[in-house]
Formats: structure tokens, sequence, C-alpha cells
């Protein structure tokens, strides 16, 4: 047995309240090396008289089941309950060889029934807190995003375009400052327009009063950008998004503001004696003409986004800060009814600052959403007292890294999947935001070499997942484009109801209608025949073929209707079908 | 290589700040697995042109030590820094045949130029925020504990015994209801005994006016128990203990109240309409008589410390309750000063109050100490915002097992003892208390079969740990008792200066000279010549060698100077000697 590879960390996603009174246990061995883990459980102080008089611990025991298969570990769960809200429970471990240990707080031991009953070993949730359970809204569960950059959406109301905004060509190629003029506008008169697609959530870049065209730079959050309208209007998105059954999420630039705010601007000019001194994190003063280290210029005088003078970093420790920032947060959920932050540069923030904005956001909105940019695995942002979900890079970079860049071998993807599925709790991966591209990546139809079988091949496999999908404006027609700034091209709107559009339309209805099994369900991943096959338990039973090849495969599936949409016999290279049992 | 068992936890007790801009990482392989292991690291944003126009990421490289074999695995270290508050980093491993993995945030990869270039499988630590920084106090390094169970430390004042107070008899074996007349008197008088001890920290078992002996029943949190005196003689008290560099922590009991308690009876008397309803967990009403499942009653109608009817548990969620328990942790500390609370039955209350309850405490008086009573491992409440540190029960018993019972094997036990210095940040391993017995466990002296030899063993072992020793009463004196209520004898004053006295004295004086050391310094076991070997590596080296035999063992120690106190050349069984080079 391969002692060194079990695993198990207490009062995290190892071992989590699923509801109220079901904890879900998770153990971690070395892949294949193991026949059998069950483990020992009961309250704490349920002990029982035994013949000779003495007392034991009268712990019940349950097998756990194989949840999946990583990338060098076999992942086990199991879901157990106690009736008085206090657990401790004991792992035992058996391999093919019929040897066995108990696995515990206080590391291996052998299974003997005296080192069952030496209660030291024993892991703990000592008692089941409400407060502490990690939740997660429902309603993301049953969302599809559409992220709108709203500069590049659609240009509604030219009364309020730029100075020198461009004729709306959907072939540009955009320069970095360029303005094409787009606005609320826009996107009120094309809300029928997502409603049709049958997306239910709108995720919005930065609206609010900034420098540049992406308005990550802001000047002034408690404003719409006046390129992009007014608050009146602004509500009327809202109100007019609700009444589709369309949830709004904002985009929260808390990381640095834009140097041309007056808050930085008081510092160029009074150095140390602003009254804006501590808010960011300077090192020097003065803090122009800035130092660029990655320019050989020594070390910059304040922190920044990146190295990007025109992005100062605030210190969010400083209470003004974040009574400031706090403020911004409540005011756009108290007044306007939004129903989710996406937190630009989250990580670059500090955890007590995101524990107080998750605590102001809650008490206005229970059920409100909190989403964090992250681009790499975020288990201490995901506790339950600071964000909801992710922007799920880790994961969907890896369906990428699989379908698109072929860098990945069927068995280590679908393991590595499997891995980062393990990295959070259920409820949690539930809520993570499965994007393909953004606004900050090439468009997923350029990372696709333009071939769109494998676009929506990548696109139908990603919606098959655990995570509320996110399309990015532009998926549904068609569009390509490079990094930033070419992925913000204008709209292609001669392109809806094409193709493409049909198919990402079929899609986003298959997401919608199986919501169920699809966010809350289980995933086994397999291969058959040379096909990935994806299995989602749940209400229903949900399967999904993938011919990752550059072959034609056929399948053959009798057991399942033939007669239903998304059946085909033959897979195409890049061919997907998804079956509902 | 064993991959399976290579594992390391961004942002946790794996990677955390030391100072404020030191890193800390450790990453774990199966043991003797591994030959080498280098951490790649620098800014994110560092990239540099490359001879042919492209970019790369400059990273830096820098081998990982050896901190410890654990039980079944190795344990890497290292320290690494960057300029500007912002890392990424990736490990590279080899194993002993050459072959070399690297190992990050999405899983495993050949190590390869171009997988060292792949940005999203390094881990990182985003910025180097100073609040999110776990910092434990300094003083507690340095101190020696000494933990007071306030009924039977000495009697200073007759007038005000219980009614039935017992003559002062340490031989007696004492009921569980039996009262001595101990108070604070006897504390106050005895002050100077505890300097020349030379423990300069007191842990008092609970003070406030509560309905039993062991008063962990509290029936009001703003008075002390009239049987120990009152409030001016408890700030006479601090007042004594302070002007002799004696901290004073007290036993906070917030995990339930004592059923005579005003709140909990006008449950008993109003039922539901009990303004103290909602203070408690209760299923079902009414509350009386109690059902106990333990005796096959049924399901009890409300939530107790254990099945205890007298101590019915509180509901750390409701804010009423929250409030009422913060204003008691920092009226005590506001009006009396006092240096730290030690929180009883810790673990089953909620994170959510435990945080309130540091950042209340903390922003009175910023060195303050929290010490929560948790038998088993702790990372979840040991991130910087609950405790500063536990009751160390899953080291000490573990000395306990190896030294006292020989359950262990010293591989296991030094395996094991690793193992749990990894759970933790080095600077909460600094202020964990180390004690190996209480008032909850039998006396060390009956644990050691009444073996002085191997009861001064297992002490001067466990002041060689990191972490803060705690003396419970009466070792100094040789006193033993079996478990509670045994072990809360009247302390026998007329052993004061014997042999037992004086060994504990030298101890005591050893480990606050070389407190910095043995606090702070780094820990390496090794057995030579059928001795334990401790070295600890800080200002100065200092080494123990540990006798766990029934052998005589003679030792050879050229090295040192043979006329320092605590040096002896023949170890008797159970024989310990300690070098400071």
């Amino acid at each position: 047995m391969e002692l060194a590879a079990i695993t198990h960390r207490p009062e995290s996603e190892d071992a989590f309240l699923y509801t109220p009174d079901h904890l879900r246990l998770r153990l971690h061995t070395k892949r294949d090396d193991i026949a059998k883990v069950t483990v020992l459980y009961a309250d704490p102080y349920w002990s029982e008289p035994t013949a000779d008089g003495a007392y034991r611990f009268a712990y019940q025991e349950q097998a756990l089941t194989i949840l999946g298969e990583g990338q060098v570990h076999t992942h086990w769960g199991a879901e157990v309950t106690v009736p008085y809200r206090r657990i401790q429970y004991l792992f035992s471990v058996t391999d093919h060889n019929g040897d066995t240990y108990l696995y515990g707080d206080r590391g291996l031991r052998p299974d003997t029934e005296e080192e069952r009953q030496s209660l030291g070993n024993y892991f703990k949730l000592p008692y089941f807190h409400e407060i502490d359970r990690v939740k997660t809204p429902d309603w993301v569960k049953d969302t599809v995003w559409y992220q709108i950059f709203p500069e590049r959406f659609a240009n509604g109301d030219t009364s309020n375009d730029p100075v020198g905004t461009l004729p709306w060509n959907p072939s540009d190629h955009p320069s970095r400052d360029a303005y094409y003029g787009g606005d609320l506008q826009g996107v009120l008169d094309h809300m029928d327009d997502l409603v049709e697609l049958g997306v239910n959530g709108i995720y919005f870049n930065p609206l609010f009063k900034a420098q540049s065209n992406h308005k990550y730079d802001t000047l002034d959050y408690f404003e719409i950008d006046p390129d992009f309208g007014d608050k009146a209007l602004f509500a009327q998105v809202i109100e007019e998004a609700h009444k589709r059954g369309i949830k709004v999420m904002l985009d929260a630039v808390f990381n640095h503001l834009g140097n041309n705010s007056l808050q930085w601007q008081d510092v160029i000019k009074h150095g140390q004696d602003s009254r804006f001194a501590d808010w960011f994190h300077i090192q020097e003063f003065p803090v122009t003409p800035y130092r660029n280290p990655i320019n050989g210029e020594g070390d910059p005088q304040f922190d920044t986004f990146a190295f990007g003078e025109g992005m100062p970093k605030l210190n969010t420790a400083n209470p003004e800060v974040k009574a400031f920032l706090l403020e911004i947060a409540t005011y756009w959920i108290k007044q306007f009814d939004i129903d989710a932050w996406r937190l630009d540069v989250a990580n670059e923030i500090d955890h007590r600052f995101w524990k107080e904005f998750a605590d102001a956001c809650l008490a206005i909105k229970p059920d409100f959403y909190i989403l964090g940019e992250i681009w790499h695995s975020s288990q201490t942002w995901l506790n339950g007292d600071e964000f909801s979900g992710v922007m799920n890079y880790a994961y969907t970079q890896l369906i990428e890294d699989y379908y698109l860049k072929h860098a990945l071998s069927t068995r280590d993807f679908t393991g590595l999947l499997t891995d980062q599925l393990m990295k959070y709790r259920d409820q949690t991966n539930q809520v993570m935001l499965n994007m393909l591209d953004s606004h900050d990546t090439p468009r997923l139809l350029t990372l696709a070499h333009d071939n769109k079988a494998l676009m929506f091949q990548t696109i139908a496999f990603t919606f098959l997942q655990p995570g509320s999908p996110c399309i990015y404006y532009g998926t549904e027609m068609g569009m390509d484009g490079e990094n930033d700034p070419d992925d913000r091209k204008p709209m292609d709107w001669s392109q809806k109801g094409a193709a493409a559009w049909q198919q990402t339309q079929k899609l986003v209805q298959f997401r919608t209608d199986h919501a169920h099994t699809l966010s809350r369900g289980e995933i086994q991943f397999e291969t058959v025949d040379g096909l990935l096959k994806v299995t989602r338990t749940g209400e229903e039973t949900i399967v999904g073929y993938f011919n990752p090849t550059a072959e034609m495969i056929s399948l053959d599936l009798p057991a399942f209707d033939q007669s239903q949409n998304y059946v085909s016999h033959i897979l195409q290279p890049n061919g997907y079908v998804m079956v509902v049992a």
C-alpha cells in the first residue's frame, strides 16, 4: 500500500456539510492502489457498555465509493449523518493485497479494534454549525451567463458616442484605444435577442466612469460611464433584464484606481500630505515620474496592477478605503438591485477585506453571487465567507489544452479535471464560472484554429461540466479574434440566426433543460472506443460522447432513444453527441 | 518517483509569510524517495525579453532543504523573498534515479523549459498582505505556564470556605463534589513561590461564579466566584503577577452555561416564550425532564456539552448571545488587564464567533494570547484570525505514547511529531501550549507509573520542543493522581524545595535561559547509540539526549563543555542530558 499517498484534510473540501445535517467526506489514495475504504464514525461522546463493564466507542461503518480517478490519485467519497450534530471519524484503508491500515488525525496505525478505540486518532467535525456551512446561490446553478464588453456589444445611442468613434465594423481589428460607441441602450435594444439565445445571466465588463474603453481604470465608482449612458438607463436595463428572468452581474475593480482619479491626482499633487496618501501602497514620494522596474528604471515608488503606472493599487487594509469600497459594493445592490459582483484581480486583495465585503453584500441579498477573478486554484477564497465561486480558468484551460492544443493525454486530461473538482466542495463546483474565453484571452474560435466544429465540441464538453457556463459576446456569431484588443471586435449582428447562432442556442437550451443534473449531478469520465465519454448522474442520466480524434467513429447506442434530438450514430472528427437517458 | 505522495497546499501552513516579506514554503514527498527539490519563483508579472524578441518568465531557482522525516513523508522547506510583494512558484522534484517532474497548481508535468514557461501551473501568493499574515504574540514564546485549579491550590482565606469544606489533606482522593477551600488569597500568598519556581504565566481554571467546585458550569461571567474571593482581590492578583513579570490567562467557558443560570432557568420556566429560548440549541419544548440518549431515553430536547443536562449549549450564532459573550471577553481585558483567554471546548463553537472574538480581543490588546482547547489537529482555527494556538494534546500525547506507554517505535514517534509540526505555520508552533497533564487527564506521575525519573525525562523532552510548556500545579511537588477528580488533590506544599521541586525548577530555568532557541529554533530528531537525540538550532545549538531504554548507556560527548550543569556521561534508564553548544 502506498501509505504516503493517503490524504484527508478535516474541515475543508475533504470534509464539509453539504446540507445542514449531511457531511460529505473525501479521501485520496494512490491511483489504482486501494481495494476498499471504509469510514468509522459516530458522535464523539457515544460510548456503550461492553459485557465486561467497560465502555467502547460505538462507531458505525460505511464504505466509500470512488468519486473519480485523478492524474495520480483515486478519489474516494461518502456521505454520512449522525443524530446529534457532532461527529468523529476514522478511515480504514485496504489495498489489493488485503493489507489494512487505519488513517486518522494522528497518522497511520494497524487496523485493530484497540486502535479503533484510540479516540485521539479520530478526525472531527466537532459540531454541525449551519453558520459555518458553505452555502452557494441556487439560481447560479441554473444560469447560463453571457458576457458583454459594453463598448463593443451594440451602439444604441449615437448621441453619447465618444469623440473619434469609428464606424461599427465587425471585421476591424480594433486598436487598443479605439472607440466604437457601444452602450447600455444597445444592450436594452438587444435584450430580447439574449432571451432568444436562451441565456439568463448578463456579466457586464465595467460600466463605471473610467479613463479607457475597457473601463478597468475607474475614475468614479458611483457613476455610469457617460459613454454608456446614465443611472436611469442602467436602472431600466436591470428592470428589463429582471422582467425576463435574467440576472445581472457587474464588474468591481477594487484592486486599483485609475491614475486620473481625484484620489491619485491628490497624491501626485500633495505627496505624503495628501489625505489619500494612505489609500495606496506607496514606498516613496514623490510618486512621479514613475519608475518601471521592467524597463530597468529601478524600484517603483508605489504598487500597481502588474507594472502599470495607470493603475495604482488601493490599500484595502486601510479602514477608510474599506468603507469607501463597501459603500460602493452595497450602493449598487441596494439602489439598483444587481444580483452579482465579479471581482477584478480578486486574488491580489486581502482576505480580510473580502470577508467584510461578503458580509456586507449578503446582509442585503442573501442569494447574492460573488465571483472572484482568479486564474489559479482558489481554496482559500472559497470557504464560504469570501466568494461563491471563481472564474474557472484552472478547469477550462485544461479543456482547451486537451481539445484545442492537444497538449494532454486523455488520461491526464480527465485526471486533472477530476483533481480540480476535488479542490472544492460540491456546492462550490456548482457555481464556478466556466468560460472558455473572455476579454482577457484570444477568442475561442481563434484558439480552435477557426474550426467551428472543434469550437462547439469544446463548448458542448464545457456545458456538460459542473459549474455555470459563460458565453463571451460574439461567440454565437462565430466571431474570431486574437488576444486583447483583437478579442474585442464590434459585435457582428449580421450573423444572428446563422448556423453558429443556432448551435449555440441549442446548447444553451440543452444546459437549461437539464440544469439540475448538469449542475448538481455526479460526473464520471471514461474512454469508450476511442471516444471520451462523460456521464452525469442526478435527476436524470446524461451522457456525452466526444470524438477527440481525426477519424470518424461510429457509436452503438442501442440503449438510448435514437429519435431524440441530440443523438447521431456517426461521430465526425470533433463531433459529439449528448444523450439523455 | 512516488508522484502520488507529493503535496503542497497554497496559502496554508505550506506557504505562509513568516515575516512581512519572507515566504516560507513546504513540500511533502514520500519518505526517502526524493533526492532534490527546487523552487522556481519570481514576481508573476516579471518577464524578460529573449534574444529572438519573445518574452520569458524570468524565474529564480532555489533548493529546498529537508525540514524533517515524518511517519511516511519527507518534509522539505525553503524561505524565499521577492522585491515587489507578489510571487508565483513551481516545484521541480528529482528522485534518486534522476527522474524529474514539475509539480504545480495544475498537476505534474515533465520538467522542460517549455513547461517552466507554462504560467498557469504556478502556485501563487498573489500579494504579501500584512493584514493576512499570521502573527503570534512574542511573549508566549518566552513563557513557561503554570496551571492553577483554584479550589485546590491554596486556601488563603478560610472565611470564604464553602459549607462542608474538608481539611486540606494532599493524600485525600477527592470525591467529585468535595470542597477544600482553595481561593485567590491562596494564590496571592504563594505568588513568590511561583517566582521561585521560575514560571512566568498563570493559567487559571475558571474563576467565575458557577455551580460546582470546577466552575465549568457558569452562573455569572461577570462575577468572581465568592468561594475564591472578589473582583478587588482578583485585581490584586493580576497586579502582583504583572509586577513579577507573570502573565495571567483565564478560562472562558463559552460553549455552554450552567443549568442553574438565570438564562436556562428562564427557559425551563417559560419554554419557547422565554426571551432566552433562542440562546440555546433547543429541538423541542419542554426541556425538562431531560432525555439522555446514552441512557436510552430517546432524543434529547436540547444540545449540551457531551450529554450533560447541567451544561446546555449556547447558540453562538445568535447575535444576542454573541454580543453577551464578547462583552464578557472584553470586560476582563479592559477592566482587569488579563493577558490571555483559554477557550473551553473551543472546537464545538462556530468559526464565525471565534473570528469576531479574536477581533474584539486584539483590538484592545494586540499581543493578547488566544488559546483553544482542542485535542485534535486544528488547522482551521489557526489561520491567524481565530486562535493563536491550541492545547497541544495532539503533540504531547504522542510523547506520552512513546515514553510512558511504549506504544510507538522511535521512528514512528519522531515521524509523527514531525508530521504534527508540519500541520501548522512556524509562528503557530511557537505558541502552542505543551502540557503533559491537566485537570482533564491523569497526573503525569501516575501516567509514568510513579517513576519520577521517567516523569522528568518526559518533561525534559517536552521542554525541548517548540511551543510554550505548561506545568500542572503539584507536578513540582511530585503529586500523583488518577483521572478527574483524583487529579485535583489539594496541593502538597510540604514538598516545596524537595527533589522533584528542584528538578522542576532547574528545567524551568533551562527553558527560560534558552527560550529564544527553544521556541524559535529549528528541530531535528535522530537516534544515536540507542539514544534519542533532539537538536535545536537557533541563536544557540542545544542538544538533548534521551535514554528510552531500560539499560544504562554511556555517551561520548567530546565536543561539549563537560563542566556545564546539564552534562553527564552515563545515561541511566529514563535519563537525559541537555547540552548547549
